[in-house]
């Protein structure tokens, strides 16, 4: 503990925020407070914090303020997606006495904790780097899954269910658009609350596979002439046959009024409606983009909240014993967790995209498989029921 | 009780669905059948089920699926807005012996009871029609406010406070949009949970007044120069100077069987994000529109659910003593409701705007005085906290 008193941690967030990041980084410091340490400063907007050398003493904070913090959405450290530069960054840690720094992040994150690990290093300054996971897309290469993705799956579930009700009251197509760039864990818990047979979302198109636009079509339409409606989940991240973002495409041609570009998130399920709409000829289609409201909606799984809670103690724990690397969830039993470490490389930079039992043969849905393994992380929900009565007889009978 | 077993009562829904519709229709079910009514059906989709003689007997509904269908969001009967034929209409409604209609819905379900009764009326066929409101849009002509608004208010509420904490997290210009033709009421509750001087959104653009792109773009960058980022919320129906919508000038205007042109889409608030990118030279600009999550996703208020209930039980009152009408909620104390009846054509295809005192003078914000008209109709929301710590001295203070 005399040695712990003497540790000077850093604190910062990366990337997009999730609805639990605060918890993981309130874990940290309450762990890192109950081993001895001293000084812990959280560093603003992420890596910009250590460039700018703005840090808070978050020592300063109340209990109360703490309990709060971690309940609320969104990253209350303000992050970033820059990179500064590292000679930069150790200059200002240096001048800071910094012996530890944990970042909260994904890949990305992992990668610039990398990088100022390896600079450090190089430099003979003894730094101690950890990083505590989070995404909401739960694409990391190590481990089950990142804290921040069962609260956006839990969102997407409940938002997809909503939408299903909503198409079958106003029956049409229906295309949600999910994030995702290069993973489709997100897009597919958009098929977890599915109960009766004909419920949607009835095709889900994540990015592992190619979206090859007439199978799309040929596909709505079976659904279509099935059951009358069709609610379609696609992730933002959707490739075609050659491997090029959707997206890239409309760029050149999907324009607003003024001729300009549109930039925003709906380009893709604005592109397919619009294909539904003219293809096949179908009246009412809508396309949404559910969008931020994905990593912000105030929406938590509990299991999220622990895990995210207890990976940033997990963190706090590794970093104070001297070991750098990238604190991992691994499942066990149905259903327990174990936080574990592994080397930053492991994670930094790395996707780790849906196996292939978690899609069909078609990549046109999910498989149970994934229903399984998404479980025991979303939380419990509502039952939602639906009437199931024959017709009154017709009189008339026209 | 002897001439109410004799009734024939038919249940329909009309316009959008919401989180709380079921809970109306419950409503009128369990009130008729306790005031001794004996056939009581369900039409399918709204009006066309009279048109197509598409009825359930919804009294073979058992009371543990009442219960869950009463918590089930959107509309268990299906909807429609369309308008069928008032002759084969009636035609149906004579042949199943039908003596009271009860309509679940907005202006327009209004406006098409109306027309029923009329019709009847004219034909000699006596039939008792209430209309039960239900809009989330919150702009029924007559009474406080109807059920389903609440509701998606609340999810506005939340919506707005996750984007603030995320644009506070990730400093830029994000453009959320809000649904509402006419009435800036649901646009309005993005600004319920502000709490801190600072808090977004900084500004709100409502359909009661003209959005003047210079204007708009001056209030952007009046907030961006302060604050380093800004949060809007912006009407779907926003109209220009001239008083003609947004979305007309941006692209292909399709109309519903009211005349009503289609607002669904992201086209305004995405056109006022170019705009900001282009002529403020901000980089971060995001625009979103969460669409029909605002009426699909199950995120009730509870007041909203009781209220809906009761509004359906009041309905079922009025129609089985034979008054024609629409039922109409008046706020008493606080927060106490009344629930009572107008005529139809008081709320038939008229639309209450946002009252003067309840938008700021500027046309960019709304008032406390609407935050109070909120309170009591939105629930409880967790208590968000937010960092408030000077900065640790600078050591190179580069």
């Amino acid at each position: 503990m005399l040695l712990n008193a003497k540790a000077v941690l850093l604190i910062l967030l990366g990337g997009g925020p999730t609805i639990v990041i605060n918890a993981t980084w309130v874990g940290i410091l309450q762990a890192a407070l109950r081993l001895g340490v001293k000084r812990i400063y959280g560093s603003l907007f992420g890596v910009l914090g250590i460039a700018k050398e703005q840090f808070v003493d978050l020592t300063q904070l109340s209990s109360e303020e703490l309990k709060l913090l971690a309940g609320t959405p969104s990253a209350a450290l303000g992050t970033t997606r820059d990179m500064p530069d590292n000679a930069a960054m150790l200059e200002v840690i240096k001048a800071h006495g910094i012996t530890h720094v944990i970042g909260v992040g994904g890949q990305d994150t992992a990668e610039t904790l990398q990088g100022i690990a390896v600079f450090a290093q190089a430099a003979g300054y003894s730094l101690c780097v950890v990083h505590a996971p989070k995404t909401i897309d739960g694409d990391l290469e190590v481990g089950d899954h990142p804290p921040g993705f069962p609260s956006a799956a839990r969102f997407i579930a409940k938002a997809a269910a909503g939408h299903n009700l909503e198409n079958a009251a106003m029956p049409g197509v229906d295309i949600l658009g999910c994030m995702g760039r290069n993973a489709g864990y997100l897009t597919g818990a958009s098929g977890f609350l599915r109960s009766y047979d004909d419920d949607g979302p009835h095709l889900i198109y994540c990015p592992e596979r190619a979206l090859d636009l007439k199978l799309f079509l040929d596909d709505v339409d079976g659904v279509y002439q099935r059951l009358g409606r069709c609610l379609v989940a696609v992730s933002e991240g959707v490739k075609d046959s050659d491997g090029t973002l959707w997206v890239e495409h409309l760029k050149e041609v999907h324009r607003d009024a003024h001729g300009n570009v549109q930039l925003s998130g709906s380009a893709v399920v604005d592109f397919l409606a619009s294909e539904v709409r003219k293809r096949l000829g179908v009246k009412r289609v809508i396309s949404e983009t559910p969008g931020y409201l994905q990593r912000c909606y105030d929406e938590a799984s509990y299991v999220d909240e622990q895990e995210a809670r207890r990976a940033g103690e997990a963190a706090a724990r590794f970093a104070i014993d001297g070991q750098s690397g990238s604190v991992v969830i691994t499942r066990t039993g149905e259903y327990e967790v174990e936080y574990g470490l592994v080397a930053l490389e492991q994670v930094a930079g790395k996707t780790k995209v849906m196996p292939t039992h978690f899609i069909n043969e078609k990549g046109n849905d999910i498989t149970p498989a994934y229903v399984d393994y998404l479980r025991p992380l979303l939380g419990s929900f509502p039952k939602y029921a639906r009437i199931k009565l024959p017709l009154v007889e017709k009189i008339l009978n026209r």
